[in-house]
């Protein structure tokens, strides 16, 4: 087998490791953590579907290509939980180590081309990059509410901490965002986030 | 909320069930079971990273959407093991009744779109349905072999069997295919796919 491919195979081999790092969120029906891959496949498909609620045209293949690689980095990195301040602190010198690590497997075009768009999510500034990250913080919103808010109260996440994070939901989609608010107050009224 | 975004909401919800559909698939590394929506995850990744052996010019997009889309009927349908023959009699008729099910969750124009894809997908005519359908067989495969063949032989899976489906990545990609034949004779040798 000539070495390009090689390479590519041995990326797409690592890759499933991926299935393997869990997150705090639940599966609906009050079911076990999610991981990461699912995850990803999960925000791929809604950003499809939603894509009409975009601020801003998007690329919807590059959107969809984001949302699935925007997580590998756990792989090395592990989940850092959304509301983890303490984790956050050595999330980003975890996350570049493992970007270098992983990325490093494929032949260095497509290197340059996946890693750069891992980076493109990160920065938060393009329109793609923004209805990304969007799917990344609706898509737990709608499984966690489907259960009754459980992961909020679980680790007992506050309105302010809620507000902080999904609020950047608007800078992809403000129509989506009025849901999200919507569904943040009505837990809130439940008593599923603390005010 | 207005009745569209309701019913696109409704079918992000829904098909989340699909991380509850196991498949005979193990992953690496002596893993568990996979689930569909980690293979369509896996298969939407390889598809774009493996673009470049495709036979004929594709659109990657539609590709990535294929992949991620073309397990959904297995929420109410099950998975059925490429090798259970009394199994494959009921699929289309399980899988018929599903996708009406499912694709009806959503409005009318996104309902046709997506289950136009699935159909695409399963008619197996298009360059794209090639594609995507040499990545549903190299991606277990990968796994499987990385294992050491334990899939295979843990259902006693022969040569013939193994060929009557992995031969058609050949449609999709011949490239893509002299790996796949090299990896199944290397495990015939082996004596992991029975001769």
């Amino acid at each position: 087998m000539d070495k390009r491919l090689q390479q590519q195979l041995d990326f797409a081999l690592e890759i499933d490791k991926e299935k393997n790092i869990f997150r705090q969120t639940h599966l609906s029906g009050h079911g076990r953590n999610e991981n990461d891959a699912e995850h990803a496949w999960h925000m791929a498909i809604m950003a499809y579907l939603l894509r009409e609620y975009s601020n801003e045209a998007v690329d919807i293949s590059k959107v969809m290509l984001m949302c699935l690689l925007h997580d590998i980095v756990e792989i090395d990195a592990g989940d850092t939980y959304a509301y983890d301040e303490e984790g956050k602190k050595t999330q980003k010198a975890r996350e570049d180590a493992a970007k270098e690590r992983i990325f490093s497997l494929l032949p260095e075009d497509q290197k340059e081309e996946l890693a750069g768009l891992f980076d493109e999510f990160e920065a938060f500034e393009t329109p793609e990059a923004k209805f990304a990250h969007a799917m990344d913080n609706l898509q737990p919103l709608l499984l966690n509410n489907s259960n009754g808010g459980s992961d909020w109260r679980e680790h007992q996440v506050t309105a302010k901490q809620v507000y902080g994070r999904q609020s950047q939901t608007s800078l992809g989609s403000k129509r989506l965002y009025e849901v999200t608010d919507w569904l943040i107050r009505e837990n809130m009224k439940k008593g599923n986030i603390r005010e």
